[in-house]
């Protein structure tokens, strides 16, 4: 039935869904009432019209600056650099952050064509004028996250500011966004600086 | 933020879907271009609005008979029981039947609530005419199922029909050692006579 592979297909596309999950959704959205199936739609419809990123920093936003951005009671004078808009709600729930962040949106990774030039990474150096002390790198520790870093470190050590990076106690190879807020905290309080490393 | 919350409550109510996968599905879908989603709120209307369930056996289906209930080539003699809608795909998938079904939406489930009452059970047995000689009760070999091919044979011993059930026993490719001691025990007591065999 054409409708009905449609419709499957489109949870198929969304990510981590494969096809037989896809088909029990579909069939649970089927046998939904027509209320409910109109106010999903209306949710989706309106946030993603809504909802856009942070002119200054990446972050997700209804406004053209975000809630962090435009807190006054954020510390401007840090900037914790983050591959994804779930990292930084990820140290948000962490509540050992007052900083403000700088999305990435990736990390550099060149089997699948991400270079530096697709990262948001001309807005991170704007930032950083007088007023910036310190940018924290927290890329999550596997092999592209690493080489950003580095690449990020050679942009940023031009700028006079001090760069650290977010400590291990989060394992290697594992990720931010499945990280207990505990080993986060730690993560940012160990944090070492870069220029010291050679 | 209040948007981006409902609309990862949207997909976190989807079955099978957590709230950290919901999330990653929220990002996924914030990013996608405007045309896409519009094609896929499309599709979700349309096939909500369109697919529904047939009236003869419970199927999913765009008219109000389904295909296979429309079938002239099918076997009008033999109705297979099963419990929704995936059970019918798998078997046309299997190309190993060619008769009709009925779709219980369901099976008995005390402990959440569902009663025979709340299967499709009145339109089945409305169905057992003269011209069906056989139902064959496929309901999945749990407490559940069992219970309620019990309940099925209690209400279908009253007409003239025979009543079977699909065999349950070691899956195809399947490994003796480490199957569990109740289909062990199920596999012998359903063992066929290889002398019938040919
Ligand atoms: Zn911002
Ligand atoms: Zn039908």
């Amino acid at each position: 039935m054409k409708k009905l592979d449609d419709l499957i297909d489109v949870f198929a596309k969304l990510p981590g869904i494969g096809r037989k999950s896809a088909a029990r959704i579909a069939f649970d959205v089927l046998d939904r009432s027509k209320a409910d199936i109109d106010r999903m739609l209306e949710i989706i419809k309106d946030s993603h019209a809504n909802i856009k990123h942070c002119e200054i920093c990446g972050n997700l936003s209804e406004n053209d600056i975000c809630e962090i951005c435009a807190n006054e009671k954020r510390d401007k004078e840090v900037i914790c650099v983050v591959e994804g808009v779930r990292d930084v709600i990820a140290f948000e729930k962490s509540e050992t952050y007052n900083g403000l962040y700088h999305v990435l949106g990736g990390k550099i990774d060149p089997l699948n064509g991400v270079t530096i030039e697709d990262l948001n990474l001309r807005k991170l150096i704007n930032r950083i004028n007088g007023d910036v002390k310190e940018v924290i790198l927290a890329l999550n520790p596997d092999l592209e996250g690493e080489t950003t870093s580095l690449y990020l470190t050679k942009f940023l050590k031009e700028k006079n500011v001090k760069i650290s990076k977010i400590a291990s106690g989060i394992p290697m190879g594992g990720n931010i966004e499945y990280t207990d807020m505990a080993t986060l905290g730690r993560s940012l309080e160990g944090r070492v600086n870069v220029d010291d490393l050679d």
